[in-house]
């Protein structure tokens, strides 16, 4: 009776090999990469397998068969543009004629693979493919029913820059699953059941999405010394207040965090002092205090949609000088924030459905013209019990235009 | 009262200025591209616009915003990567300190842009932002709540590559949504409620996915002059045999179709002569016959797991010569399937899980050796009703080795 595990194996080696590059072949790390340490009887099987392929895999380059496949390739390219430095998708992969081995298998059955990329969406695959070419720089692995990724699955892809694992099943990553893909830049777990951001991340990670998982916590160690992680993307987990850890992002230059539909009761101080947008709109915030932002000095944009904010104190704009933009539409507000006629390049300002029941003619634009740098270009207000009829006019004179103004409540 | 269209118009207007290089602005098809035909009021407030868009912005360009603008996209790049031509996001975007405009806000509320990439998931989103910068190459859309495209959405992005739409609930998409995105090679539509594969596609399409959607005909004219088509997945949709329209593939190359999880009840005999690949897994194909395969002479990869399958008529096989991996497994076979031993380079065949009771020693090689090109590396056989013990061992005198050949019923 023959196991399965071998079956797998066999199937696995040689569809690598068969994939391998003839450097690969003879590199000595070859077999660490298939975490295959050869007996001597291994050795032979190999040697042989080798062999075998190569007897096997040489008729099968007829010209048809290479034409084609060139084609195919040549074809999959983002052809007519001139700009192949700028490209999306890598556009100009060699293709060597008198490569010695059988271009076939190198793709996992019934997914797509060109340029580098593997495609293997919606297959309904349980685990990993164990054929992904070493080579390749991007995996779509979403929307199958992965339950968990296991120490190889990703062993030697060393050229891995992009990985989609969105809408899985993964409740585990193992700890060394990432171990030698040195060079992953975006990884996208999102929609998955991941009670955990995964230990041992690249440090090379420039983006993380883990949007709609179990997370509850980010542990001090969780980014340590992902120095170049710029984008975290982890709304709709169930993380509140309590399971930000201390010193977490500390040294972590983030520029972008997105944590909405948590269960944030305040804005999180222990975020990273770097950020430049900043998203927690569908929380639980309900006040907004004056020490908050002060981490934030370079904050650009700011979500705070959708919370229970009836307050936010006195001065704690001041902190935040560089903003742009703010939204704080669907909140419980009765006033117009304090504040907003001193940040000198503030454009866009959502307040509409909220409890405003007074707009005052200075509530916007400072006294001296000069003050403001940047004019309004988008003013909401409509859904607020304010009545508009006894807002003065003068209250937007630093607006661009006045379709810059939502005043009316016609979407009520 | 001002209404909300005026008021997205001037938003939209405000940030694509903003957004908008020199160029762009004194281009004569500016207003064309934003489908607004200027009365001289209109014009008046336009240059007024401008004007005070260059007014407002140039204090913005401190040194220190500039500077972590810049190291933001700095870092955002595939650093330490040498092969820059061959990466999968553009790598050097190029930013001139010049730069007349305010960079922001050119990119939607909530989004991140970078490399001409704009990520949009998981937002939410019940409509496509209006504020998409124009040079930008790819937009990630999944995972919102974006129930139609409507015609203007992706109006003047000239340089989108590819467009994911994955994750929606898109029942609607214009005729004209795509017609000025004449370099789009990447379409992802899956995961929504299409009844049909949109019309008036750009021709320029490479990729097409629309798994798990309504789509129950594939119409003559839906494929026409998309001369680069290559791979198309169209899987877990409501499509019979006669949901395909004669012609509707005439002239398109299609190298790789996927069409599992539908309604087939046959192979259908339509499908582009191109093919390389092609998976029709979990259909309710009942029998393969004589001519099923006539049209696919160049088929190389065969998905037809988890069918009916009761018979492949003797014969069929023999029109795909050049066929080098079949999956039957999950069917109701009684027998080996005839013609196997004349595939020269069959290396792969699943036959596991079907009611096979007999293997004959010449089933799966041919009688003379050297008629085989390639070995098999991977024959299933596990879980039939075969004896196993009856199996003479020259049947496999064809395989690469003994792990190979999964012959036991240990899965069962």
């Amino acid at each position: 009776m023959v196991e399965n595990s071998t079956f797998r194996r066999t199937y696995s080696l040689l569809t690598r090999v068969n994939g391998a590059s003839p450097q690969e072949i003879v590199a000595p790390d070859y077999f660490e990469v298939l975490d295959w340490s050869p007996t001597q009887d291994d050795m032979k099987e190999y040697v042989l397998l080798v062999f075998l392929t190569l007897c096997s895999a040489k008729p099968l380059f007829h010209p048809s068969y290479l034409t084609l496949k060139n084609m195919m390739l040549k074809d999959m390219e983002d052809e007519g543009d001139s700009d192949a430095n700028n490209s999306l998708f890598p556009t100009r992969e060699p293709i060597n004629p008198f490569f010695p081995f059988d271009l076939f298998p190198i793709c996992p059955f019934g997914c797509q693979c060109y340029s580098r990329v593997v495609h293997c969406s919606d297959l309904g695959l349980s685990s990993v493919p164990s054929n992904i070419p070493f080579d390749t720089r991007m995996v779509d692995l979403q929307n199958n029913k992965i339950m968990e990724i296991k120490e190889n699955d990703f062993k030697g892809l060393i050229s891995l820059y992009a990985l989609i694992l969105n809408n899985n099943k993964l409740t585990k990553i193992h700890p060394k699953a990432f171990q030698t893909t040195k060079k992953l830049r975006r990884l996208y777990l999102s929609h998955n059941q991941l009670s955990e951001i995964p230990l041992n991340l690249p440090k090379s990670l420039a983006e993380l999405r883990i949007h709609d998982n179990k997370v509850k916590k980010i542990q001090k160690e969780t980014f340590k010394g992902m120095n170049s992680l710029h984008v975290l993307e982890m709304s709709a987990n169930p993380l509140d207040n309590n399971g930000i850890e201390p010193g977490a992002f500390e040294g972590v230059t983030v520029f972008h965090i997105r944590i909405a539909e948590a269960k944030l009761t305040s804005i999180p101080k222990e975020l990273p002092s770097t950020l430049l947008e900043l998203h927690l709109d569908y929380n639980k915030i309900s006040t907004v205090e004056l020490e908050d932002f002060k981490r934030y000095k370079d904050l650009q944009r700011l979500g705070l949609g959708n919370n229970r904010i009836t307050d936010i104190e006195n001065g704690s704009l001041a902190n935040i000088p560089r903003v742009r933009e703010i939204h704080l539409e669907n909140n419980k507000l009765k006033k117009i924030p304090s504040g907003l006629q001193e940040l000198k390049y503030l454009q866009i300002i959502f307040l509409h459905s909220n409890s405003i029941t007074k707009v005052g003619v200075n509530d916007f634009c400072p006294a001296v013209p000069k003050m403001k740098k940047s004019l309004y270009s988008a003013i909401s207000l409509f859904n607020n019990p304010v009545k508009y009829w006894e807002v003065q006019p003068a209250t937007f004179r630093c607006v661009l235009s006045r379709m810059s103004v939502q005043l009316g409540n016609f979407r009520k």
